[in-house]
């Protein structure tokens, strides 16, 4: 049963998209992915947004680029979090995307990440999860510890190398 | 039967969507005008933008503010044509709306009027609704004269009392 | 009879506008296509736009980048829809033209598409047209049913090979 | 026990961060609310975010304006979600912090709000409580209906006294 | 006889264009000012612009607003140099207009001022004109040192009484 | 004796810049072209604003990127016309440069163009010239015919090979 | 004999750059205070920026608005630091002089600080002296507890009498 | 002992920072230079900059883009100056990263440079610690007189060859 659904508009999307399926399989959560637009097949996501909880989903993830309404639909109709990424295919580099999912109306909020952060999307969705789960809280704490290793790593190596040797 | 159905997120859109409905009237055009939230009732604003076809509506003149998703979801559902107006409520001056109203991907285009371009929504839906109604499109071209008059006007004052006096 | 005039200000915006002329195609709408540069040839221009009307034109898709004055001037000219495309040739990708276009004084509206958005111009032309020819709208209906399949086919293909190797 | 922290960089934040706060009430969930500056008194910062976990925090809100640091650095030291809002007291209405509250890099993210989002920030909370609080998760589907209910009332108004006397 | 036209698309713009007016009766330069819409009247507009040279016309002053064409279309019709004076009355505090006015394509240039700058649109067209006139060009140099000792008056005056009682 | 002194502040600029040399060259307009930095080497500067006048110079022809002070202080210095050129060289695509060089303060404008609008700049400072130089004037004339020229044998050609051959 | 040379290119900038002074004041270090405009009388700007040092002077702050050349020239005239303050006073809020002093070429630096950052300029250049001046840098560090010591005072203050009483 | 920390929040900005460092070591000043991130370590961070002034180090350049906040973090827990360089690595083109450098609160400055400009923040460090060193600061002077030397030199070279040729 999935606990996190990630859904873009277009398989143009999937390049950043599949950022977020790669961290939730590190950390060990279900998902199910897919592709849906809210402006080419209305109906079909409103099934899909409105039978989200029943499916088990817990967080969506919407990545959407240009006029992204998918986010903030999917907010409208799925009661619980739902993390929006700005997408930057257009001629605006994602600002447009930015303000079409950020710029909420009181009342039905998304969570926006950073352009492009299919990455950081995945990681709110398991923050968010680990709310109530500690083991995966744990794997959270460890990740953390990763991430300062692999900068430590590098601060040795340009200590040891020089910068332009690095 | 209107022919035009005017719809809005809020009612604090009216200063600027009611200026649209005066137009229409002087222009003698039959409209239907609501407000509808998409985020915050997306049940009824579905029923509505689908059945308005059924009920007479040639064109939708749909006003929003920030993450203005309105214009675009009626564009979704309804197959004639959607003019969107960007409201400038928020910090960003309307430019939040504007992205999230122009940008419409492929296959499902709004016509993006000025930000708070209340009026000229309502003169696009009537140029639209002329293509078919030679009488309209007389009293557009009518209200052509009316408008190059009163500029007219305007710069005959203007040379006559100087721009000190004006 | 040509029922949409397709202008451009210049031949490096052929290869977005031709998107406009095979959507019109497509739907089997006759359509004539120029190049005219409104601060280059203003006589010509003029020639131009004052008389679409009595070679039938119905709308107009004016394309122009920079200081994109050609949709405004064509909407100031004749008195149906105008259809603006902002292009995006210079530094400003687009949203000099955007400006330019959009922001149209009260009383001579321009429905601004996209940036680039060529063909979105052709959908909203067509839509325009069909408020008075069901034909039309029945093409309309079914090209938004061919959209919405083409989406759900990517989706199950995703679903069946997983986004690696998608 | 609190299980949502408060923070903002300055008492001038209250006005925008008080709406968080009541919307919390409102849904009974219990809160701490500070202020603290990431910038003015690091160490009192770190102290703060750190034993946040330990105080029963599960969710922070932080609200900045500016080089709005406090959303990233409070992600940087808890390891579950931070809700950051956007403040726009400054000459560059609230862009500058959605900038340095959006734009976290790959591994730290802050869910981003709108501009003065506050109310939205507590619902996002709220959204991410409610993953393992079905009780909550009811409180936030009626607050959905209560919404929807509020924009009917509009519309049946508008409908009953049109819109010169609403 | 006319040495400067000055023109605007609306009587609201005159606020900061008498500013220009002001400066010319100062250097004693002949002008003529007047109101033309070139969208809402755009044969009036044409034979304005194309009569300029006729009537002594060797500077136009253009300001204008949103989509601000008028600069565009005079330096499109008209030989000699036109100075486009972006106006800031939209929401977009006059980029709108700086954009539509200064992004003119290869050919048919406009020299820009700063938003609103009225004032330093005359200073230019004295310029222009003081090429080959050198009686204009004593006037202007006379004015560079009155600005000057402006300056250093203040200076004094800051000097002399302190910042706090200045 | 050079009419029009065109100075850039690093040899980098020189791709835009040599197009408003070739512009002055097609008129037949004495020019003389030179790099000089007002960040760099003020006194240097200095002395070639201060002495254009003495040379001949007519009008200045400024090309600058980032924050572009050399169009601005050569206004502050010499007291015929400076046409700016707004340059694109850096991360901010030219606006950094639009606005140093066009927000000049009331007293001291900048004629600015285009960005990287070389090619403008010397079609300014023709136009320029022209107010007192009727010669000039026709060719400036002849221009514009044949710019209108080049657009109709575009037009032709599009209508004759159509626009997928073209 | 000053130590910090405050300029400013208007009057209206004493507002803003008065609190740098208030702040050298509580500090105990010497400045002098000036009205300076590059533009409307460069020779004694020349002056001034070049006899800086013999005068004592240590570091400039240089505040301007619009198209802020002052900063810049400064640190082309004066071989210490040059803290530039971007002041708001144009429709553009301050970003104008932002580029204008911060996007300095390569060799020529300034130290930009916030938008009308009056009184974090005068910190920064108490700062620059403190590197060797060790009772400066204990005043410093004063205030930084000071600092700390007032935001603990609102946070207890909160604390004490809840939001809606603070 | 180092007189600067370099300091950078990923390996990727090595290739602006490493400009940094090249002219420092051409002024012949002692510096370190590491990797920290702020957000994926702020423990290491804190030990960094709290120790810093022990170090011996006189003033810090921090780069970072995106939500940049280490040149501020620093700039709170170091008490000399600090010189932000906004990065251009994402999608934004260094803006976010300008706005989280330079728009820091009242009290805690940044004394921010142009996008990507590490050598520019290099500069800065070395105009700051002549201060109190005359022979750095007659080598300042000495690197004033070469820059300018260059670009003579180019101008002559221009002179020499013609723009065709350069």
């Amino acid at each position: 049963m999935p606990k996190v659904g990630i859904v873009m508009g277009s398989d143009s999307d999937l390049k950043v998209m599949s950022k977020a399926a790669k961290i939730l399989e590190k950390f060990g959560i279900d998902y199910e992915m897919t592709i849906i637009s809210a402006h080419r097949e209305p109906d079909v996501f409103f099934e899909w947004a409105k039978g989200a909880e029943e499916r088990g989903v817990k967080v969506i993830i919407a990545g959407a680029g240009m006029a992204a309404h998918l986010p903030g639909m999917c907010a409208a109709l799925f009661p619980m979090p739902v993390v929006g990424v700005p997408l930057s295919g257009s001629k605006l580099d994602g600002m447009d995307a930015v303000y079409s999912i950020m710029q909420m109306p009181p009342g039905v909020p998304v969570a926006t990440v950073a352009i492009d952060g299919g990455m950081n999307a995945a990681i709110m969705a398991a923050r968010i999860l680990a709310v109530s789960d500690t083991e995966l809280l744990d794997r959270l704490k460890a990740y953390t510890v990763e991430m300062k290793e692999t900068v430590q790593a590098k601060a040795a190596r340009l200590d040891e190398v020089g910068y332009e040797a690095y």
